[in-house]
């Protein structure tokens, strides 16, 4: 009998665990979202219970089992297996989770980036079957990336490589990332600079169709909210989807000046901006790069859908 | 008897051919400029003629060539060994040069763009012994780079892979690039700024000590021309050797980024703006990775001086 793999998706706001067939298919899975208050080992432990119901509840041992692939929101340590640092859960500086993970089971554990699970489960399931290279980039309330090379993960020397979140494109934004640095990719492209460029526009005397937030607050813009915006033709919300898109699309230029890519695939919450929002992103690219396109570059849209963290994370055993 | 390499450095001023060992020591070269007003043709003609002059002066006959590698200032095709496309020479465009000199030789001939040879010339013979992986960036009257993974040239689809002159890291710059693109890594940092970055400071009315070009004519303001102007402490060569070196240092950054690599090697004729020009990088690097650093990343200068044209293109063959 074929074994099995099971994917933990562990992000900041919601815990995903299930068993998927290496065809990609899930079997049964499990989302929790009271994590977020537990510690380390507090979350070891309720991922390993969660793990254990789900072989249970769907009939299997954990002899069935091929592995455990855990996607973590933040940087890794790949060859050690431990977590370095997130802005997404408490604590995990340093800790040895594939270890701790480990210890519970008598399969072996991979731990890595969620976004590089996301890009190697495009890979194998998504938009990127049939390639060898390509380049996944998520935009959502972050930008995370995977950089796929010879159908293998490109890790770096730590386990860190693929931030093109981090990587400089306007030095003179007003925007600030929360990783200290101005005009990083994710710092002026990313959900969490919706509310300051909604805010902005109105200060700055823009009219917007949609209802504005009371007393001021504008922390309740979001992808959504935006979305909305835009399929009323809202200005304000146009406006900025364009800067957002206008800022992905130098992203990915740098992306095919760097790496000469067959593919590049995007996902993330903010893809939901549609077409409106995809269309200029690919405009922004296409004027950039113009007459140094000698191959045909593709720029799609991840097709992995909700689950990609999940079932990207089980894929790692895959690798 | 150990065959020997011959490495040809097909420059837009400079074309430089050599018989090379294995060891990475030159046995005999030859230098000419004159090459510039020839046609694809004529050129390859030109350098069949040096290549066999060098093997004949040395005691060589063609059987003794392991094969000819060449470096080429532009775009290459690689898979076919065709030029693309080149802003330093006349033609070239789309040339099948790899089968026109092989078809004066019996031997293999690799092509490949000069950065990545001399990127391939530090792996093997410069700053990157030892290493696997490393990038190399060379600052002169353009920019130009090489990625090393694994100990091979990463060349993308294409074969253009590693154009990090070309990312976009300030698009508010008011530097255009020969591109076409505003606020490119070359378009603000390279030699060819240098005059324009003079005239305007001048204009703002800064005072140099340095002898102000006649007629305004800032056009011979060079590497060279900055270099003594920081040697007498002139603060408009110091202004803009810093502005200049802060550029490379977020080029350095976003290479840190997204490579995650423990070696950049940094060369070309820029970096003879010395120590004040370095420093200034590396500092700027800092400032921007912070502590997002987790393992040591050297950034070190280049160690394979003025024959790492020659020298990498030869050393293609032993890829």
């Amino acid at each position: 009998m074929e074994k099995i793999l099971c994917g933990v998706d562990l992000g900041g706001t919601k815990l995903s665990a299930g068993l998927v067939r290496p065809d990609g298919s899930i079997l049964g899975k499990s989302v929790v979202y009271d994590h977020v208050s537990l510690d380390e080992e507090g979350i070891v432990n309720y991922i390993t219970m969660i793990i254990r119901q789900l072989i249970s509840v769907n009939g299997f041992t954990e002899q069935d089992l091929e592995g455990i692939g855990v996607g973590f929101p933040g940087h890794v340590r790949y060859r050690d297996g431990c977590t370095i640092t997130t802005s997404n859960l408490k604590g995990f500086k340093n800790f040895p989770l594939r270890e701790k993970l480990g210890g519970n089971f008598n399969v072996p554990v991979r731990l890595d980036n969620d976004a590089n699970a996301q890009a190697f489960c495009e890979l194998k399931f998504g938009a990127g079957r049939g390639y060898d290279d390509l380049i996944f980039l998520t935009v959502s309330s972050g930008i995370g990336a995977g950089i796929i090379l010879n159908r293998k993960i490109y890790r770096g020397m730590t386990g860190t490589a693929g931030e093109f979140g981090h990587t400089i494109v306007d030095p003179r934004s007003e925007f600030v990332c929360t990783c200290g640095n101005r005009g990083c990719l994710m710092g002026v492209a990313c959900g969490l600079t919706l509310p300051a460029r909604f805010r902005k526009k109105i200060e700055d005397g823009m009219q917007t169709t949609l209802p504005l937030p009371g007393d001021s607050d504008f922390s309740r813009v979001d992808g959504r909210f935006i979305s909305q915006g835009i399929a009323e033709g809202d200005p304000v919300s146009m406006a900025i989807a364009g800067e957002c898109a206008d800022y992905i699309g130098i992203g990915i230029y740098n992306i095919f000046q760097v790496f000469n890519p067959p593919l590049v695939i995007l996902g993330g919450g903010l893809m939901n901006l549609g077409d409106f929002y995809f269309n200029r992103i690919l405009e922004k690219f296409r004027e950039l790069a113009r007459d140094m396109i000698y191959d045909p570059i593709a720029i799609v849209r991840s097709e992995a859908g909700d689950d990609a963290g999940l079932i990207g994370a089980a894929a790692l055993l895959l690798e």
